[in-house]
């Protein structure tokens, strides 16, 4: 059976020295994320994900969930109990406001917990993780009432939340959503309609579902101007806080999915039940994006948290097995064969995985001070740069976290030879799970064009100048040292492909559309392989300054220094390839119609 | 559910115009593939696979095998009866030699079959693809005797056949295998031992099941030097072809696989199984490498087949799924929304998908001929180089086809969005289906040192050199032509970074083996990538030529010159990205040891 441990001290290492999280003591619920609290916070957080929420993550794959004939739906063994644990310890608390029961701590300590849920149980993590991007919208968009009707129990993880957005026909588009959603003249509406695809739609662990549910009103344009947010409770919520009538929305089917089997996937039949509006009519697509860039964070998150579980299992497998000898002569010459390990290939995955990870997991959580910083910085000017960073960040941390997170698995999949295609050995469900999430919570081809036709262009491009400028900063402030210098340089030239891939853009996309349409995937992953090389460098000069104060962890900080450097050299060399891809535009791209695709007899 | 057709059209362009099969009359049995029977062998084998194999492959995964407590298997629904059928029809007899019942055929059409078959099911495939490889190796070091006992009823695939090599403990480092054969003095030997992963190795659909198992015998020296072949066949078999006795070799369980469900992966036990040696005593290596180097372009093609049903499936999708409208205004205004075939985005997976599965298959039939040249062309010289040619491509088609197969493969699920993930759909199967072949038959990390451990140094780089010269030609003879030279002129920027590679190898293998390990895997994908690129050249001429002599087909060559383009714009860049990461050898990528692997808290 695979196993996961937290990894506590890569987490400290960010939060207390690269993001150094207690210079933010000024900002709102930061002064309680002392050094001690966050560290505390991590451990165990940490240590609960190790031991209650790994331990049923693959009798959950296997186990999966099953729907009753009564439309109900169990989870698979332990789920349940892992549930009740996980509730009672408050980790759903966070970083959830503190009117609402919530302990109003940062969201990067949030999204410290995401990685770990996610690496020890992603099917797990997401009944949590749905009912925070539903939390997320309540707040920003309920009325006071609905606030306080709501919030409380689904903060505290009593109830569940879910997202309502996809319909047969209907995914991305949203536009053309049918759910009907009738004024009942007494402030609800009878949603009628059928959703597919919600996570977390129906289960046995929480005694109420809150289900966001876009839908339309009578006369509404026929467009994503005409789309309303509501809300449907499983059980309607008496004035008093006690459930009332079983709402009329129940589970038509649960879906066979590749991976994330424990978490039930459901068909939810809507028919006439009650809703109410969240927010204004016709504005349920602001509303939905609340819900969605949350959401979309902590997805990219799932492309680390899969890469780091699955790479965690390849070490100690290949440390294990052992075949073939070193090429440059027998590691271990009493044995009858060396560990894998000594063989670059083997290095090379791990090594690409290491990199990874750890620059994968400096993004994230530098992202998710972002998040904090666009609502608590102190000056509207602060929240607003903070705000346009994350914006455009948003994108590349889940379109390239979650395709980067799972070519890692994949990898860490293949250390294991023929035994990695073997279910018992759990890394067919890494590389299975994984998979969802360049999919879900808009394809990583939507995420492309939001980088490339929506972010890119906002504020007059002042968001995408801004991040040059930064990263050109803290190269130029590397290159004359001689540690850090080199790896500035590289970086340097990287960032250059970048901003000629922008430029390009501007030159292009304005003639023909398509250019830009033809571009937008591999721009994403330009621009995620030059943050994260951005955030090597950062790693980089902290490590180097611990080395020069005279660290007690000394193999620490030299190994950030070595990956670093693996990172510049393994890396970044994509970027040139991915530019002269983009700027070969869309004419060989779009050049044949459709029965040049079709399979001729 | 997904469908698939056989392209037989791409097939019989690539065999008659490409690699002309026709011109090779001279050779022995190339006589009888006229371009009429191998045009019917084509289009009926093609529609063998559609309409018989095909159907059962979503059922099969389904289903999948299973192990009754008395050790027998029974495969899938509908599989025994679809193999009496391809039994019947003779479809394992094509390219055998007609000494032992095959149809002397050239191989170039068994591989045309063997891609149909896959891409209808791979799993199915397996059965006849396993006992292909264990007919190669018993003709080539059989005795007659042993020929004459088997190969027939294998050939007509009365019998199946298997390959034994892995055991628990070792996979790649054979030198370890524990299997024992003890001599009983009447020219048989006693087998046992443990025996994993054996694809085929136990089912109900033929009467007998012939393995070749790999153990020691007494006192054979403790490496790959010390391994021999034995032929234990399922049921003895009497002098007079009837079966006798069961055999000692059981079937202690199947796997629990990601994918090919239907084929059993068997655990053999042998517990005393009667075997006779094939060929000569601890010679068992180099009788190995004759069933691995059969299987291995059998492997290869697979990647070519589960892309071209991925993408298949994914065509159709592209066109019938309707979300938001082309970047360039509405494509159907009349329509709600345009298909999502509009979208640039997926028609850059599409075109992937496209160019590299109709460059592939040209490299797979290619080099099916250098197989037949390898065997019989006229001088002796010819067939060795052949032979080397065929050897230094093995690796490449296995390993970098596999990979790139998988990456397809899985592009063309992301074009279904969230139906994509879901198993009814078959898209999840195609790509579990492929992650396989990347593993079995040497994982792709072996192919890589395989093709520059070895391949690249064979006959002081005679085939290396070879294939830059024919490459380098087509190219000189193409670059003055107005629609051939910008192809032709990208190609060869591309075989200077091949080159350039290859020279720093030299350059720089000597000094530290660990440079050439740290970049095999690279420049495998950059052999890859020339490679394709050189066969669209070559299928860009042609296609040219057609068109200037006025075909009646104007689409299908004008398709051909803009999916050429197509490679050229999108393939080829990657060339430069990984001769950088090659270049910057091994010393970042085996910087760190293994305590800098650990997970710390």
């Amino acid at each position: 059976m695979p196993t996961y441990t937290a990894p506590t001290r890569d987490t400290r290492f960010i939060v207390n020295e690269v993001i150094d999280l207690a210079s933010y003591g000024n900002l709102p619920g930061f002064e309680m994320a002392t050094p001690d609290v966050t560290d505390a916070v991590i451990n165990e957080g940490g240590r609960f994900c190790a031991e209650v929420l790994a331990p049923i993550n693959q009798s959950g794959d296997q186990e999966g969930c099953t729907r009753h004939p009564d439309g109900s739906v169990t989870t698979p063994k332990g789920f349940k109990e892992a549930f009740d644990q996980f509730r009672a310890a408050g980790w759903g608390t966070l970083s959830a406001p503190e009117e609402f029961g919530g302990q109003g701590m940062p969201h990067v300590l949030g999204m410290v917990m995401e990685e770990f849920i996610s690496s020890a149980n992603q099917a797990f993590g997401m009944y949590p993780g749905l009912t925070n991007g539903a939390v997320s919208a309540l707040i920003a968009k309920g009325s006071q009432e609905q606030k306080e009707k709501y919030l409380h129990k689904m903060i505290s993880n009593e109830w569940t939340g879910t997202m309502n957005l996809t319909e047969p026909h209907c995914g991305t588009d949203l536009g053309m959503i049918r759910t009907k959603a009738e004024p009942q003249g007494d402030g609800s509406y009878a949603i009628t309609g059928t959703k597919i695809f919600i996570s977390a739609g129906e289960h046995d662990m929480a005694e109420n579902i809150i289900h966001l549910v876009l839908a339309k009103t009578p006369g509404a344009p026929d467009s994503t101007k005409g789309i309303s947010l509501f809300v449907v409770p499983k059980f309607l919520v008496n004035d008093d806080g006690s459930l009332g009538e079983r709402n009329g929305v129940m589970c038509g089917s649960i879906e066979h999915k590749m991976g994330i089997h424990a978490n039930s996937t459901c068909v939810l039949n809507y028919d006439g039940a009650k809703g109410w509006l969240v927010g204004e009519e016709n504005k349920g697509l602001a509303a939905m994006f609340i819900m969605m860039n949350a959401a979309r964070l902590g997805v990219g998150i799932q492309g680390l948290s899969q890469a780091e579980a699955a790479y965690q299992n390849a070490v100690a497998y290949a440390l294990d097995r052992r075949q073939g000898r070193a090429l440059t002569g027998p590691a271990d010459p009493n044995a009858q064969a060396d560990p894998i390990f000594v063989h670059p290939d083997v290095r090379r995955m791990l090594m690409d995985a290491k990199a990874f990870t750890e620059g994968m997991r400096a993004l994230c959580l530098w992202g998710a001070l972002l998040v904090d910083l666009s609502h608590k910085a102190p000056t509207e000017e602060e929240r607003a740069e903070a705000d346009a960073m994350i914006g455009l960040l948003t994108p590349v941390i889940k379109g390239y976290g979650t395709d980067k997170g799972y070519d890692v698995a994949t990898n860490m999949q293949q250390v294991f030879g023929g035994h990695g295609y073997i279910e018992e050995w759990g890394m067919s469900q890494f590389v299975r799970d994984a998979r969802i999430a360049m999919i879900y919570e808009g394809t990583n081809g939507v995420q492309a064009m939001d980088l490339c036709g929506r972010k890119l262009a906002q504020g007059g491009g002042a968001a995408i100048q801004a991040f040059f400028k930064a990263v050109g900063d803290d190269i130029a402030a590397a290159k004359g040292d001689e540690t850090l210098g080199p790896l500035a340089e590289a970086l340097e030239k990287a960032l250059g492909q970048h901003q000629a891939s922008t430029m390009w853009f501007m030159q292009n996309a304005m003639q023909n559309p398509n250019h830009l349409g033809a571009g937008a995937h591999h721009y994403m992953h330009i621009m995620g392989i030059v943050t994260l090389g951005w955030m090597w460098l950062r790693m980089a000069k902290v490590a180097q300054a611990a080395l020069a104060n005279g660290t007690d962890d000394k193999a620490f900080y030299e190994a950030k220094l070595a990956t670093a450097r693996y990172y510049m050299d393994r890396f970044l060399p994509d970027a040139g390839a991915l530019r002269r891809k983009l700027e070969s535009g869309a004419d060989s791209m779009m050049a044949l119609g459709a029965e040049a695709f079709a399979t001729a007899a």
